[in-house]
């Protein structure tokens, strides 16, 4: 009698109750291939409103797909306040994505905690995009809609009850103990009282890559002068210098499409007014006219944190948050009042006199600046969540001033998150770190966003011409001279090779258009790692280094991850070379791979080592590659201007067929159907590889001139 | 009138609403100079609550004092379902605390989120002991008493609505202008809906912080043999190996008081059985007593992560973690059934043989093996109040054990938190930074707990002697070759260095144990920074590094903080060296200080050069110091072994005074008055210095043979 009233009260105070059993989650397939699940009751606010963007009707021509996962694997659970996620993992399965990561591409065994932030150093998910998104190698993808601090164990923890229990092993005596058995679940943890699931089927990872990035509208579609070269100048450069700057570049003969301005064009930053310096530009409207008169246009730095010199300071201030970041108030940017006044001041200040876009610095975060967790914000949002979205509130409002005025723009923001793939940013940041910057375009390809190995300084023409060579194989060629006020020519003994890339860059538009085009309609990212290349193996080799137990009493094996060689578009891997190297492997997936410059046979499905010489980066083309490229002109075409092409043609395939995208390159008629895909067909007649282009399409631009083809492997 | 309908809507939208107005705390005095606040509705499991420890009876005879703050100053706001604090800071007030930290002691400025952990290399509060608790420079204390990671915020965020806003600057043109503007507030975030608070009076900090260590007891007071020396043995010896070990010391005349048996003690660890090896220990009990015999006692190493192969697995399970950790279950130690079984087990099979203590490893934390914060716990407790009660939970219930056998206790632990100062427990990591230790000795005594600068290898017989200096001057004198197998005369060439350390770690006794009572009986920190001594100066001198934008575009001033020197006891000042230095400066405070070994004036209120050579740590005595030494022993005196004593009295002075703390040394009979204190004068008599004992007390313990003084200046 005595043991039932102990029961009694044991299960009465909580002891002894089995966990609250798992809510089964009930998916809805809201688009082909993506499944919507909803458990409990998730925040109001969350990433994809903030984004606020419409599905890419693209969307409706993919296949209908079988739920990619065993649904009672999956387990969500609120209590305490939380929302308690878990997701099933095969053994072999490996995991990408969880945000711009800069040193880890397998993301499997990994623990972070996804955070806006400045990268600090360690991939623990404190990034400028802590996308709340993977793809497995198995071909799904899985996206937790929150816009608060996620805690991810990705496949590090080991569940009691887990159905596939690591062998227990005794430290003492067995020499394979790992301090990391294998987990069989990703566990999240969302603090909030539910959640929205999303789920998108493959069959390949590449395939629930692009149905994450069509679902937020596709990927960016930047006008052509984007993918142009970018000069960023001095903080302090006045009008004329930056005229100057620009005649420099034609003078020369380096091509250039748009220039940065950085602080000094405002009349104070940092906290900032949004307003022309009147000693350094004096006629802000006649000189953004007249850079446009000789082919440049002008990008604009900010921050969003305003100074109390500012002229919408009064008028801003209701809609701010409690806490002021270097002395500037920060506008709420959830709330239409906010917006209007910021945006409206862009507008007027900038937009109307023919600015062309934005540099949008420091809202990814870095707590020792930023507003602290516990400020308040006047919509009633959390600091965390404005700070979670706060990236993708400046692209998605500067964005639409662009849209209205109907002039696309393309710019830089330091913050992103899921939700943001269709607006024109590209993320950059202080890291400056070559190796790191590769390792982040690789990864922006798992997180549908964009990023730029950008060119800041150099210690040597060897590490510039390295460096050049990247970021022009990249989503965005620049040199950010803000602080250095470098030039492309600052390196004499290899300004010839510089310019050799920037042309090169240029003369790619075509295929970096058309690549980009892709992006928008089909979500397939531009820039992406090995992993999602068929033929590349997906198996990892894990190393044990040789245990030190005084200097590493947990040490694990470590996964030899490829980040040294990404695909650019449909066709080119690019083996970048690195400060100090002269030679390097590269490893070519399955089937056959040609020198990109000569046309080659490089080899197949094995690890070649290649020796290119300081002017070449490497890159190879995938057997029966199209690439379409341009002449080498200063500045990307204008608007309807028609340029001849030269299409090459890689490997030996008798027969291969491609597309090339084509509209106006500046304007937003391309949404209203004004666009085209011109197919671009090799085949062969009596042995002999000929190319052609379809016939334009009629009431459709064409700004397609005279076409040569090349044959490029003999 | 549609002006009007507009403005309703964003009212009840929330818009336009001002922040809910701050509650002002109620506090009430609950000791003389201590007041507790509570607002909201706080967890009802809290640091106190786990640590749960009683008041020491000190805190009546403690004096009444004024709420040190402007209570109109202090907000706390429950919103979002958390809580958010404000104290305010005076512009010149410096802050230390917040757990310990390993490379910082000025607070000020800093951003960290508090959080039981394993030293990760930067003081972001992740640490061992992330005590919400901070003293400021001008007196007064403040304690968070909560289970939650805490968001810090320690005066780096400014207000819209600062009463002393820093000046606003612009970075285009002001030179000045800085990174991080002037804060007025340390704010916290606490993720509860309320929350407990208290604010202790000084009038000096280190008041502050004693009032805080007698609100959870006092400080622990070691048995005497905890002050001796310790050798952890190599983690696969067997009995015959530990009996040869502990007969070396005594042979080659090393003092030795306590081995640590590593984990391979047991029958398997990492998951642990917590029974003994039959192979390597086939006797326990009898293994215990002959050591016992010839005056070493022992201590076992476990962590509490239960092994299928143990005997109390299936009891345990039921109360258990979801979420395994290297396999093993995790015992809910919040639950009074997962205790009496874990515990019960510990009792049976070690205590009651005679077992020492314990080194009680891996409840810090460290993400990578740890439970993650998505693992429930039977009691209801979430993870991560778990992970922050977790130390203390084994510390509070592993002392209770050892109180119940009326034995004490002394032993490590990796991982504590506020409410545990009277848990005979020393802290220590795998970090083995020498420079690092020093810092966290330091921070040790901001917060409340002990930790210990272990020896465990070195890679020259300099940095060993070095290293094994500083230890002998911190709570915890020990080598631990659990992986190295290192011994003190393992460097032949400074063998007999260490010896006379270790010695005189042995010959202070006297003096260690009496500082350790003032630790337990008054609470103030055995081991200290400078900063809380008298005559030290308060500034720091900021120093800002030549601008590199390129390089940290955030660049800030940093603090110059004096880390390498410390207070250990009443009187004496330790200046350690460290590896490849030959000589160091010394900062000496206001007033006269004495060489320890010689007696010879040091200086006063300046800074000196020393080049003490190899064999000497610089030790320096407050003027007046009166030291208690004893004999060489080499092992410490058993319960009430009478030993002789030299005291040396340093400096000038013509009238001192100093007490002397003696019990039985190894029971609890201290709880029930069985202790006293001995007064120890120095009078000038005929201009010729005398020392007296005051006379033993009555039916007190009375441990003290022959006393004999020594005056060390002439």
């Amino acid at each position: 009698m005595k043991r039932f009233y102990l029961f009694l009260l044991l299960l009465t105070s909580g002891y002894l109750l089995p966990p609250a059993s798992a809510q089964s989650v009930r998916w809805h397939e809201i688009h082909p291939g993506i499944w919507k699940g909803t458990v409990g009751k998730p925040d109001a606010y969350d990433l994809l409103k903030a984004a606020d963007t419409e599905p890419s009707s693209t969307l409706k021509k993919l296949k209908k797909a079988d739920f990619p996962l065993n649904n009672e694997d999956i387990s969500v659970e609120v209590k305490n306040g939380k929302t308690y996620l878990r997701f099933p993992l095969e053994r072999n399965e490996q995991l990408y994505g969880f945000g711009l990561n800069f040193q880890t591409i397998h993301q499997r065994g990994r623990i972070m905690q996804l955070h806006a932030d400045h990268y600090g150093k360690s991939d623990n998910g404190r990034t400028h995009a802590p996308v709340p998104f993977y793809v497995s190698s198995l071909g799904y993808g899985v996206f937790v809609n929150s816009a608060k601090y996620i805690d991810v164990y990705a496949g590090s923890s080991v569940r009691k009850d887990s159905r596939n229990a690591p062998e227990v092993q005794d430290r003492n005596t067995d020499k394979n103990w790992q301090a990391h058995p294998y987990s069989d679940a990703v566990e999240m943890l969302v603090p909030a009282e539910g959640i929205e699931l999303y789920v998108f089927a493959g069959p390949k990872p590449v395939n629930a890559i692009e149905r994450f990035n069509l679902l937020s509208g596709g990927g960016c579609l930047p006008p052509r002068w984007g993918l142009g070269f970018t000069q960023r100048v001095n903080r302090l450069y006045n009008e004329e210098q930056v005229k100057a700057e620009a005649k420099a570049f034609s003078d020369k003969g380096y091509p250039l499409d748009f220039i940065g301005l950085e602080p000094g064009w405002q009349s104070k930053s940092y906290p900032c007014t949004f307003e022309w310096d009147q000693i350094r530009f004096p006629n802000p409207e006649k000189f953004v006219k007249e850079m446009d008169a000789v082919g440049v246009k002008i990008n604009l730095w900010t921050n969003p944190y305003v100074s109390p010199d500012a002229s919408i300071y009064s008028k801003i201030k209701p809609y701010t948050a409690s806490n002021t970041v270097w002395n500037g108030i920060v506008p709420d940017l959830s709330m239409p009042e906010a917006r209007k006044i910021l945006f409206g001041q862009f507008e007027k200040e900038h937009v109307k006199i023919g600015v062309s876009g934005y540099k949008i610095d420091e809202v990814d975060g870095f707590d020792t600046y930023l507003w602290p967790d516990v400020a308040t914000f006047p919509s009633g949002h959390t600091a965390e969540q404005l700070r979670q979205t706060y990236g993708l509130l400046v692209q998605k409002y500067s964005y639409d001033m662009f849209r209205k005025n109907n002039s696309r723009t393309y710019g830089l923001v330091r913050g992103s998150n899921a939700g943001g793939s269709s607006f024109p940013y590209v993320i950059y940041n202080d890291n400056y770190s070559h190796e790191d910057f590769i390792t982040a375009l690789i990864n922006s390809g798992y997180s549908g966003v964009l990023w730029t190995p950008e060119v800041r300084a150099s210690k040597t023409s060897e590490e510039w011409l390295r460096r050049f060579q990247t970021v022009c194989f990249s989503p965005m060629a620049m040199i950010n001279a803000w602080a250095s006020s470098t030039q492309p020519w600052t390196f004499p003994d290899v300004a010839e090779q510089v310019k050799d890339m920037a042309q090169l860059r240029m003369r790619m538009m075509p295929y970096w258009y058309s690549t980009f085009a892709k992006y928008h309609y089909e979500g397939t990212p531009p820039f992406r790692g090995m992993n999602l290349e068929e033929g590349f193996g997906m198996e990892i080799n894990k190393e044990k280094t040789p245990t030190n137990l005084e200097e590493n009493p947990y040490e694990e094996a470590t996964a030899k991850e490829v980040k040294n060689q990404y695909m650019a578009g449909e066709y080119l891997l690019v083996a970048p070379l690195f400060t100090g190297q002269t030679s390097r492997k590269v490893i070519l997936p399955k089937g056959k791979w040609y020198d990109f410059y000569t046309g080659k046979f490089a080899g197949e499905g094995e690890v070649i080592t290649v020796t290119p010489g300081l002017s070449k980066i490497p890159v190879f083309v995938k057997d029966g590659g199209i690439i379409p490229m341009m002449p080498a002109l200063l500045h990307a075409p204008k608007a309807n201007e028609k340029v001849d092409l030269e299409i090459r043609y890689y490997g030996k395939k008798q027969a291969a067929v491609s597309s090339l995208y084509d509209d106006d390159g500046e304007t937003f008629a391309y949404e209203n159907n004004r666009y085209t895909w011109r197919e671009l067909k090799v085949e062969s007649r009596n042995g002999v590889l000929r190319g052609t282009i379809s016939a334009p399409e009629k009431d459709k631009p064409n700004t397609i001139g005279r076409v040569t083809w090349h044959f490029m492997t003999n």
